[in-house]
């Protein structure tokens, strides 16, 4: 199999410009011989606006909100297109947040709130586990009564036939090559198993 | 319309035990000629277990997972049936975070993760709005960068036909009697129109 994939937890760190915590790692994922890249601005609404930034300034490739993105995958009948060039042909593939969810087996880890509704949670499958971006360890001087990200991860695995999770923290990537994945970045990340 | 529902944003409120913060309006709601209330144990896995709580404890009436709550409701073919017996005799209602989800329009403004997939996301409609349940302000000391819950809201409103969602924040509760809405708690709400 000859995918290979760069997996961004999110593309802004606090306190650092676009994608500034994981350039180096992105230069070094398209090499210099790459000439142009497919963006897929389905998961925000003005899809040129959103394009024109991410041209400018190398913006959240592929984030934005996943049910949007995934139905538009859908729509435009592309999801086994995506998945045939990567892991057959070995097109680079890079997402962020929502494009990393989109890449998993499905997006039923998603944080996004579920804005539409796309005609399956299973997404390209580009790996054979889910991933939460984002990922947020619980803070025990929180106040607020909502469940924890561990605890949806959690209800999730009460489901029958779950695939592991990923959780990545932000600051965090995902290297996949071929059948070697190796974490990247500052922070991190915390894997949970049915 | 003889609808009489109480939407609560949440069953606890950080520093008092379960359901404190509306017990009032909850006994007021049922008045003291309620004998039996049917508990819906659909959102959480261990359904025996979550209805002995509740039981006990008059605990999360209707909380839990909105996507798992919506997915049971549909798959023992009970949507329709209770719309019918809430709107046309009046039996009343109450849900608490995702039983105050599925009571809406849709639950397309859920804050849960998608851990099943309904077969629409179309909900029971007992209101002509969405509700976002433990509405969160924007901290603007946050150093986390996924998407603030107005971010997501304003989302939600980009795609077509979309009603107006209501941001009940923890410690409020809607009381729908009739044609007529009254917002009670302390913490107050924010309404979001397209």
């Amino acid at each position: 199999m000859k995918r290979r994939l760069l997996l961004v937890s999110n593309s802004t760190l606090h306190g650092s410009g676009y994608l500034d915590h994981c350039q180096q790692h992105i230069s070094h994922f398209f090499g210099k011989d790459v000439k142009r890249i497919l963006f897929v601005p389905y998961a925000l609404h003005d899809r040129d606006a959103y394009t024109k930034t991410a041209r400018d300034k190398f913006k959240t490739l592929g984030g934005g909100n996943t049910f949007r993105l995934l139905k538009s995958l859908y729509d435009n009948k592309v999801v086994t297109e995506i998945r045939r060039r990567v892991l057959e042909d070995g097109v680079p593939y890079m997402g962020s947040s929502a494009g990393t969810n989109v890449a998993t087996v499905s997006i039923n880890t998603t944080n996004d709130m579920p804005i539409v509704y796309p005609p399956s949670f299973s997404a390209i499958g580009l790996v054979p586990f889910n991933i939460n971006p984002h990922y947020l360890d619980t803070d025990p001087n929180s106040r607020h009564m909502g469940e924890t990200r561990e605890q949806r991860i959690t209800q999730y695995h009460e489901e029958a036939d779950t695939p592991c999770v990923l959780g990545l923290r932000e600051g965090s990537l995902l290297l996949v090559e071929g059948n070697k994945a190796t974490l990247l970045g500052t922070t991190k990340a915390r894997l949970f198993s049915r």
